[in-house]
């Protein structure tokens, strides 16, 4: 296995060192997609075995229709391709250029970082999504996905490796590790440092988690989004009630649901039964602290300390009051994740200061938590959302995926 | 002495947790040069202590001189800090500002990086430059320099948290290690991740392979600056002669001298006695390959496979004969590490060629490799220069110590 391995870094390293003109990466991708149409039969016949199996080891019901292609499926992924076609290519960007008085002209230019690792779980999408914007970028990619979904990755996989072949570029800048051997991740995280840039982990906390506690390999993603919305004692109450409603329960399992409300003491008598209300209606589960109690008058659990670092990814809530927008900021400082954190007020003074200081990677102002996204920043999509403090940080997508060289000329500069 | 690092680990992640005007922080570093320059006796003092300390343990001329400290070097630093002074604050900048057809206003805005860890040998203007670019970028620092400079070292350290007590900025911002225990910086290394964001090594190889080797930690530096000059066919002679001599014996200490010149075999006759005899002249031993050999009328020596891959910092080069700019593309590639590379040449597309394809984090067309400096670039200084793959890459000065957030305002924007 580790021979196996081996081989496969020793090619992706390889193929990463070509440059490809924007013109055939784009030809590559049409083609993909094209491919992903011609062999759909094929597609959803690999699919079919793959949720076979599922069903037979009994995997949960939601982890199943993750796991499902069907029709509307590729054409969301056929889709996916054609943006990340459409998206200007980020390599080769000049970022800065200027001119020294020691006569040099200095460019700061965008390169691919080179190869990238992904790990991932039962979704077979990530397989096009993360390998047309890694390859979008010039970057080739490793693919580590779930054993759940190894039939349907294997043929994503290989049809990308066909639209390769087709345009005459190394097949390698795509590479699928087709093993069910868990080890193969280890062998990834902690013997692959000389043939891998990054890893990017996508999937559920235990895999993330996995990685972050074995790689020696820097990482890019995030282990938690625990995100706050706080409402400010200047907020709007219509607007309170809508953003908290969309930013809880749109979407109880993505990173960016807000999981604890904070509100400031002021205006929690008259905010906390509309704004609450509207949550417990949809049966939501609200735990909140002993001031509240004093107010709501609907259902509530008390709260303990660790309802403040759960991130519930389900349909409960965590509910504090505080005395004003420093102790909001302080609170997220230490119980958040540095992912995402919203304040609802009317008060720009108010708004700039929690943008500021919170250390969220993504600050939020009147706007709803489940807006973390790259698809919505207009980035074209994302191979994930990073919390890391260096860069790259927030969703990252094509243009996130890069490097930089200096590029220096001068006539015959000579140093003094 | 674990519990000691810790306490300086609380302390540093609590003091980069505030945000500082851009008038205060220059007003400290104003008032830092002041205070060098009002205890100036008292620095020399402590210089002298570390002077007799290395003297009596039968340190080198060349490292004892590196650790003087006398009123022109003192004046240097002066210098250096007001430099820093004047560079415009790299904090909350807006890198990016768009708005999205969802209603969404994003900025893309710097903030500092958090904690930096400094790991430094003997120099102890280490101690003011990298504690001044770091406060100036708003982070702050944890300084562990050489045994042998702790008294000069502690005093500079103490000065600057003078200063930041003046301006009412939390002392720790700057902190100094008072130890000449080695055990320290494996703790730093190994032990401080939750503390410490980056790690910067300063030093010579064997200090800069010990921080990579041990390391939990993002890295930002280099191991080794394995520099090439290539002189292509199409290269001018006289700017040949004067880039390699400038390239090679300027300073053949610093990262950015050449160590290996490649020779293209169209012009290798003619050009390989004017250019080479100028180093031999000054004393610079010459080892060449088989081709070179019969061509070249000076003193050569046969080169071995080990010469390709040494960095030799002194006044030694390895030249190599290569039929075309591929082969030398791809020498460089193989053993060069990904430093600073320069050609020599009048013809623009094989500038162009080379500079896009050499892995170089610095690529230079018809300029000397010594010019591979964050003051040469006009980046006003630098912590060091970074080979790795992600940014930050090249010369790191104060507008790359930093990292961003995304800040996010609607009027109440939910997501669909």
């Amino acid at each position: 296995m580790n021979k196996y391995m081996n081989l496969i870094g020793i090619k992706s390293r390889k193929a990463s060192g070509n440059k490809i003109t924007t013109k055939t990466k784009n030809k590559v991708l049409k083609d993909y997609a094209k491919l992903l149409d011609k062999e759909k039969n094929f597609i959803l016949k690999e699919n079919t075995k793959d949720i076979k199996f599922a069903k037979n080891k009994g995997l949960k019901k939601n982890l199943i229709s993750r796991l499902l292609i069907n029709e509307k499926k590729l054409n969301d992924i056929k889709k996916s391709i054609h943006k990340i076609e459409k998206l200007r290519d980020p390599i080769n960007v000049i970022l800065n250029k200027w001119k020294r008085p020691n006569g040099l002209n200095i460019s700061r230019v965008t390169i691919p970082i080179g190869v990238i690792g992904v790990i991932y779980e039962s979704r077979p999408n990530v397989t096009s999504d993360v390998a047309s914007l890694c390859f979008k970028s010039g970057n080739s990619v490793i693919l580590k996905g779930g054993s759940e979904a190894i039939n349907t990755n294997r043929i994503l996989a290989k049809l990308f490796r066909r639209a390769l072949k087709i345009n005459k570029v190394d097949e390698n800048y795509i590479q699928f590790i087709d093993s069910r051997e868990r080890k193969v991740v280890d062998i990834m995280l902690s013997k692959m440092k000389s043939y891998i840039d990054i890893i990017i982990p996508r999937g559920g906390k235990s895999l993330v988690k996995r990685v972050q506690d074995f790689s020696n390999i820097p990482i890019i993603g995030h282990l938690e989004g625990l995100c706050h919305t706080f409402i400010d004692k200047d907020a709007n109450l219509n607007m309170a009630i809508n953003i908290i409603y969309n930013a809880k329960l749109r979407n109880t399992g993505i990173c960016g649901a807000t999981e604890t409300i904070l509100i400031h003491d002021k205006i929690v008598k008259k905010f906390c039964n509309p704004v609450l209300k509207k949550l417990e209606d949809k049966n939501c589960k609200i735990y909140g602290d002993k001031v509240l109690k004093k107010y709501y008058k609907g259902n509530l659990f008390p709260a303990k300390e660790k309802d403040w670092s759960t991130e519930y990814l389900d349909s409960v809530v965590s509910v504090k009051v505080v005395k004003n927008s420093e102790e909001a900021i302080n609170h997220i400082n230490k119980y958040g994740t540095m992912h995402t954190d919203s304040i609802i007020t009317q008060n720009k003074k108010t708004a700039i200061q929690f943008l500021k200081n919170v250390k969220s990677s993504i600050a939020m102002h009147n706007t709803s938590t489940q807006f973390a996204d790259g698809g919505e920043f207009g980035f074209g999509g994302e191979v994930g959302i990073s919390t890391n403090k260096l860069p790259p940080r927030g969703p990252v997508g094509l243009e996130q995926l890069v490097s930089y060289k200096y590029e220096i000329s001068s006539k015959g500069k000579i140093r003094d």
